[in-house]
């Protein structure tokens, strides 16, 4: 016998309650319009049998799949923070009764025909949305067809507003906290290391260090920013390398990632200079290197549930920006 | 107008076609049962129109959610290795026709009744398991209850075969084949590096580097196992010191995955010494750490387009063990 064979039919619960079929259905897709005393009935009886609606049957009584779609990208060293965010994601899909449902696109307007499928289907009810490029074709797409979706992550529109509801980490204010911090902790030469051509959240950090860096007077001069050669790791530690050989190098360096920090502070390591490090994400990495990554820590818990919350509201303009939290460790030894 | 109140219904193709619904859906459903007249007629008028079927009209003709279920483990270290399997898998599992749906569960015989859930709603056809541990509850549950799954992982079971279908990566092959390599570039004391209290594929590697020392003849005393305390790189930096500590210190250290090898590698990069180190998992930090990890490659696709395969079998006693390949880079330059 198979789970399949053994499992409980809403015909038998009919007959145990001594109601019809459609009731049944009503109780539990409708049950407002179901007298107390048949409700109190119907469901003793799924009670006693331990009936559970199958979802196609629970889909097809209410048009929805009780499925949100979640597009993963392809972006190895992004990940490091993906991936707990996939996780948070996928719980707080949960707690409002749905499951997530993964799936793979290509970048761009390529991959709308995938979007399109699984809306054509009604494989999903809503989207989340993440790894948002400039101008990202998903959103104003979803909505002209008025699909439900949320991002993590703005486009960036030239002009106009965010289309559609989303969430974001203030990366701008956070980078400009660390530089207050830095500057309070009597740093003047305040570099930066990020990726080469930045999406919008690269260019949000670099924009919130270069703006609190004027805003407290230091010169253009003492706070330089250079990319990391292919975003990596050792890119980034060339790029430390050519900060710390200039004739007034920085004596603190932020860095738009966990990763690039990483790279950053492997060079300042090996040069046995003091160099404060700072990194972004509060990813794996930033516990577990030599003596600890000062960096900041995105709300991920927060960011997942205030999706779910915008996917079921029916205005479409709602935009919530998060503040990221500084998390002091050995690589900046920050005061509060 | 929304995208549903547009959508192509199923009474508009059998207009068009000038045949019954009942014979669209089989068309759709089982179409060796339609004449191919009628068949390639029905064919059009879906092509014509653009008519998708639902997927849950299409589950409630089939009997099958279009869904295969996997279980996200809270487990950030691994996920480095972990991340890029689950793009991995969701692709195969598209290539098949069905999308992946990722849920949490607790650890142990607590998580089964997430399991029990997803079976008893007809939420997925199958499972992918992975994250296994030695005597995994979920497997024998499985099995009991005739839900097709695949584990990526083994269970180690104290007696009898492996509970259902499997594909693993020889862990203890590939670490006995680093030993031989170091061996043949004139290694003679090789030291490893492990988790404190590993599972399985802990064992596993271990005991493939063990053995190879053994069969070697190199002494128990000139290569020595460590624990790295909790797992992190923190812990491997201090176990490395410990080894380089030693009074005949290892000249080649194996790790137990990357982010240990980090560790080490950082411990071996303070002291300036030469000491060769290997990883496991061919994560983004052994092609980003300085100078690059040797280490090894789990053929990530091939696991997954395997698992997939396994669970459409009907035979449910299948291991399949697969090869790890050794990724030279600086860390330890070992020959062909």
């Amino acid at each position: 016998m198979t789970v399949r064979e053994q499992a409980v039919t809403l015909r038998q619960v009919a007959s145990l309650a001594g109601v019809s079929r459609q009731t049944v259905s009503n109780v539990l897709n409708a049950p407002e319009r179901v007298d107390p005393d048949t409700l109190s009935k119907v469901r003793a009886a799924i009670e006693t049998l331990g009936y559970q609606p199958s979802r196609t049957a629970r889909s097809l009584a209410t048009r929805k799949a009780g499925l949100v779609g979640y597009c993963l990208a392809r972006q190895p060293g992004h990940s490091l923070f993906m991936d707990p965010f996939l996780h948070a994601m996928t719980e707080a899909i949960e707690a409002s009764g749905r499951h997530l449902l993964v799936f793979t696109a290509a970048p761009g307007v390529d991959g709308l025909r995938t979007y399109a499928d699984l809306v054509a289907q009604r494989a999903v009810d809503a989207f989340i949305l993440s790894d948002t490029v400039d101008d990202d074709p998903r959103h104003p797409w979803l909505t002209d067809r008025r699909v439900p979706f949320a991002s993590f992550g703005r486009t960036w529109p030239e002009q106009g507003d965010e289309p559609g509801p989303w969430v974001d980490v203030d990366g701008a204010g956070a980078c400009a906290e660390l530089v207050s911090k830095l500057a309070a902790a009597g740093h003047e030469r305040i570099a930066f290391v990020g990726w080469p051509d930045p999406v919008g959240a690269g260019r949000d950090r670099e924009r919130g260090w270069r703006g609190e860096c004027q805003r407290l007077g230091l010169s253009n001069e003492d706070c330089v920013a250079l990319p990391a050669p292919a975003g990596s790791m050792a890119g980034a530690a060339l790029a430390a390398g050519e900060l710390l050989d200039g004739r007034r190098p920085p004596t603190a360096i932020l860095a738009a990632s966990d990763l690039l920090a990483v790279g950053v502070l492997s060079e300042v390591h090996r040069r046995g200079v003091d160099t404060w490090v700072t990194g972004f994400d509060d990813s794996v990495l930033a516990s577990t290197v030599e003596g600890g990554l000062t960096t900041v820590r995105q709300p991920t818990d927060q960011i997942a549930t205030t999706l779910v919350g915008l996917i079921d509201e029916a205005r479409a303009d709602r935009g919530v920006l998060l503040a990221g939290e500084i998390v002091v460790r050995g690589s900046a030894r920050l005061g509060g």
